[in-house]
């Protein structure tokens, strides 16, 4: 890894990494016949778009209508904003449709209504289901709910009913692990189908995408679109899960060391909420995890040092637990990597990005 | 509040509570005699250092070298970095030390004699004392190797000892409130003292600053400088330790809302993670709290609204529970305002800031 020039807290990008899970989900999705749709919310740049072109990705998931307007300006032409839709936003959605492919997202007749109403071009709507995640859409107990919403969508002058779309965010939390989330998903799948069924609308699209279960399992019949995203980076958390291998994750935050306490089994990194934000696994109310060490090697980094991780953060500094024998392996003045915890907040707090060979990478900047 | 304007995540600064909470805390620096030297890491914004100035400031804390050469560029000319020296940035402490007044944290004996070779110019120096926090410096107990590093510092070429510098950052945990915190406080501040009167240096300053005894504490004798930084807005921590009213609380951030939920007692904002950044208070494992409801007013906002929260974060949704009879209050395209958990990590993380009549409060961004 190419360390002159980072004094700074830096993330650091494995484009072999992100390429190989990029190639991985797309045949996955292709073996499957699903649209693949990446959630582009994970990295953020227009250099990673770039490289999901280039394996044949032409439709994309984001997260606000700041970031449709990045990737259109990225060249990107087919867009779903997978969050419900912002009315105060309509200006800059309406320049959006008239310029690109742009999908929204809605769950309640009284935005539909405003909406059908400002927007100066037709969209495609999708309707967003709540299978379970408890954040946002209609229940999927709540059919007539659904039904009324779809028609009121039909009967619209600007809105085109495009598809129905859930994401199964309770499956980060899923006791039972792959075993209930493949049971789960096979519900769910079959109760969209039914809806589908009785919206008698031959071309719905059924819309599916959480990284665990696109990354965990072997079949995900019945949905015809696929939206995950973190898995171009993943992380600690994929990792615990069980959605990836530590040598999958193709991101690690670059960290200057400042200060060695062999006499607590701790170093002190510059790298704190502000470069890392603040999520974390807790294990018990005394033990948290923001993320295991690596060291740096020539080509990249070592897999995670055994015994050792970061275990508190304030705003600029970490605090890494060290097993005793080790300390005397750092001193102030080393660079140190960090595998974080969540890379998509990772991705969004950090400000500065490069590869192994030190090219800057990018990103949005809002 | 000037609403008009606003579409997306904003952090609202009441300019009259800030200047209100930065005349207290002058004011009372003042009357302990104490040198004030307010830290910048809360609001990292030239136009709220603008309004300490005024207040008669001239010396300041900040938490990194970026945040040094940020302030530097707006006139400040007397800087600590109260942050353990990180060598790999050298070329721009050299830059900095050559303009301003630079002072820097040591705890680290091979620290103080890399940087004494590679310094251009001369810089004063606070040794960094672990008083309790457990996150840098060296421990209180360990006499020995104070005197050892500030000998070595008294007999470099470009190291100049200027004070012992702590901060209670345990303050913010502290079981039995103020007044464990006044023993405490008073206790740190006899061995401090005594360890002054062994290294025989008259003028040396002993540095004290976190914001819960700065606020607290009647008295804190025997320190001769402050370096609270979050008082400037205070927040929802900094109430539940009681260091500020909820009315001292001077920021808040404006939100959309895009759906609401009666059935669930919850409302969905545009407003997640990627704006807050993702700290919480936990009262038990099934409650988090992220921040306090407000509604906005013309003049500002209303006290927070009894029986709501912030309860979950993601990348950019937050869910508000609301009590059942006020969640047809609310409605999508509406706009709330949410007081944060903890100021200033949500200053770092979002972009977008202004006044209460709209003007735009420009900050630090890297």
């Amino acid at each position: 890894m190419q360390q002159s020039g980072i004094s700074q807290p830096t993330l650091i990008i494995d484009a072999l990494r992100v390429k190989a899970n990029i190639h991985r989900m797309k045949a996955k999705a292709k073996k499957q016949q699903v649209v693949f749709r990446p959630h582009f919310k994970t990295h953020q740049s227009g250099i990673v778009g770039q490289w999901f072109r280039q394996a044949g990705v032409d439709r994309i998931t984001v997260s606000s209508v700041n970031m449709a307007q990045y990737f259109a300006d990225h060249g990107w032409k087919d867009i779903l904003i997978a969050f419900p839709v912002n009315l105060m936003e309509i200006k800059n959605i309406n320049r959006l449709a008239g310029r690109i492919k742009l999908y929204l997202l809605l769950e309640d007749a009284s935005v539909a209504a405003q909406l059908d109403q400002i927007l100066e071009h037709g969209v495609g709507v999708y309707i967003k289901l709540d299978t379970g995640a408890g954040r946002t859409g209609i229940a999927l107990d709540d059919e007539g709910r659904v039904l009324e919403l779809a028609n009121q969508i039909k009967a619209s002058k600007n809105l085109q009913l495009k598809g129905l779309l859930t994401h199964a965010g309770h499956f980060y939390h899923q006791p039972g692990g792959k075993r209930v989330i493949n049971e789960k998903t096979q519900q769910i799948s079959q109760r969209m189908k039914g809806l589908k069924a009785r919206l008698g609308q031959d071309d719905l699209i059924l819309s599916w995408g959480d990284t665990p279960s696109c990354s965990m399992l072997d079949e995900l019949n019945g949905y015809d679109e696929w939206r995950p995203g973190n898995f171009v980076y993943y992380d600690v958390m994929q990792y615990h899960i069980g959605s990836c291998s530590l040598e999958d994750i193709a991101v690690a935050m670059a960290c200057p060391v400042v200060a060695v306490h062999p006499e607590r089994e701790e170093m002190v990194i510059y790298g704190g909420s502000v470069h890392f934000s603040s999520e974390f696994i807790a294990a018990d109310e005394d033990f948290r995890l923001y993320g295991y060490l690596v060291n740096f090697t020539e080509k990249g980094w070592t897999e995670a040092v055994a015994g050792a991780w970061l275990a508190r953060l304030s705003q600029e500094h970490g605090i890494v637990k060290l097993p005793k024998e080790i300390c005397t392996h750092y001193k102030p003045g080393d660079l140190i990597g960090i595998l974080p915890v969540h890379s998509c907040i990772t991705v969004s707090a950090i400000r500065q990005q490069q590869d192994l060979d030190g090219n800057l990478i990018p990103k949005m900047v809002v």
